[in-house]
């Protein structure tokens, strides 16, 4: 079995999930005044963060699960199974980004949201772990360094989304902005290890 | 005609089904008080198993198609037609996923999802039985016990569906779980084949 | 510009298309009864034979377009956008298709539908016409008799929409049934084709 | 990384975009009475204009990144980004498509509708000068002419949306026609540097 249908299933959930998080806007209703309209778009600002929010942490996941599916040459039973586990809370964020939007002032959904974002996150590490264990399923070549820097990386997610569920029962407003830390995190990692070897993307 | 486009048909289907069965899940209306979340989350937790169900399932099925796909080098229009009507079943998964999410204890419900699975079942037992019929799609050189191993894997779901039926109409509650047989029985088979052959998946 | 990323698009919007049929089935209210879903299933049997039917024609739809565009190697500024018209009308048969399923008894419903396969049918056949004069954009060894046979096929579809929309006045509950036609006339064509030639699809 | 994968991500999220400005179509309700599917359809014959006018403009955008992805040969962190935030507002168009649907005669709707084809334009001529800066992302043989001739193209698409906003507020209703132009302008740019070149699409 290769790679490479995974990929185009993975790309798939990945497009229509994103998408998918427009309809997590509300459309005006036929029955209500023009006027309506300004209010409507202003009145769920919120949500236009929470759809914006949702669709940079997916591509963030995107992204994270590409640079590693580069990398990884092989597959088996259990990697397989790691990404359909993956890729079912990517079909979840659409959902989970409705909840927030809808209550972004409530615990409970803030913390639905961030168990979400800290699954994804945990099964993407789970992925690098296990594919790069005695490069189980990655080219013996690949030295420790690359490995350890998407180690790093996995950690990232994990940790911001349990910082999140913390403050979700305190202020589930800030909630939401501490996510921008994970592209931010990442973005710094990925330059200090570019500076000492020099290497591209 | 090639296979190419086929799969790429197909995946887009399976992507799209899958991800569609987020819509199964109730989203809160905006009018309902903030503190219905926590109730909304915890009462549909039987739609959260059957997003997870049926979400494995359909990856069940994606991977079945992908294993007979990577050895069926040509195709025909009955192979092409029964393709389709294979994915047909794929793209009612969300409705009948629905059906049981709403009514998880009505026989009705849960004999249309396994009449449902017992479809695509059939439907992907027969693409394999046709495929290699007289190496009809396949490579001449491909072995029969290869060919067996497949069939024996295509009796696994209907076989299940088949199970599921009866027990609907007497304890609905439990169909689901016994869908979970699927993947199960499958990795059995799997792992003795490899284990007599030593092959790769 | 290669046919490539034109192949990908239509991929994309067929298996769309096709998968969000599903939503023309009325999913079950969590408000009515357990005894609702047996009558709720009996009772939209005209959907569930529109969702087959609209599945089978887009599949149609998609075969020939692969058919065709596996013969066309280039692709020119018109060809662009006979293909983008095309898919507007893929991407409308979810509309429709509710339509002829919320009113299977009005004729409006049913011209709606037939308008659609018309306009589907045209617009293919048009890209066959313009892509195969004087040889624009295939290979000039393509030989005259694939070319007619195209052209004979595109007819099909056209001709029994017409023939829909005459009927939708009359007795517009036939409707559906005389779309069958398509697939039978065209595999009969493609029969008659294959055995002149002894060619394979 | 290579520009493979984005290209895939790209035409899902334009596939499935482009397929759910069905959504943005009213569909009869299963109460009304049969003589209403007349009126409905006429009633939202603005609608119907909508939906062809966003496909279009997708369209038009869609092969807008393609000619561009075409020449562009590598990728890095601030490439990858753009592109991200030109599919966000790609992902966004089935919504201002509905708003503009539902108020054609509201400013504030096709103000938002305007914002957002304006956001496309801008992000799609950002990444072509981003690309092209010092021959940045594109073979260092691509002349400057074929520069030049993309950022042309770039500037049509944020001054006609520019012009739209203006008129928005003076008279809502001929803002959708304006975007017409956009089609038309490229075709015209297209034309004339092909006729000076000679040089195939």
């Amino acid at each position: 079995m290769t790679t490479h249908r995974i990929e185009a299933l993975t790309d798939g959930i990945f497009a229509i999930s994103m998408t998918l998080l427009v309809l997590t806007l509300a459309l005006p209703e036929a029955e209500k005044g023009i006027t309506e309209v300004h209010n409507l778009l202003v009145g769920q600002s919120d949500k236009f963060f929470n759809y914006a929010l949702s669709f940079v942490l997916l591509a963030v996941f995107w992204m994270g699960h590409h640079q590693q599916s580069h990398l990884i040459k092989r597959t088996d039973g259990r990697h397989l199974w790691i990404n359909i586990f993956f890729l079912m809370f990517v079909g979840l964020m659409p959902f989970t980004t409705s909840l927030v939007g809808d209550y972004s002032n409530d615990s409970m959904a803030e913390l639905s949201f961030a168990i979400n974002i800290f699954m994804l996150g945990m099964l993407l590490a789970l992925n690098w772990v296990y594919a790069t264990n005695h490069h189980r399923l990655v080219d013996n070549s690949l030295d420790s360094r690359s490995i350890a820097l998407g180690k790093k990386r996995g950690v990232i997610t994990p940790l911001v989304a349990v910082l999140a569920m913390g403050i979700a029962f305190i202020n589930p407003w800030i909630c939401s902005f501490l996510y921008l830390l994970i592209p931010i995190l990442q973005q710094v990692i990925q330059y200090r290890h570019r500076r000492m070897k020099g290497g591209a993307v």
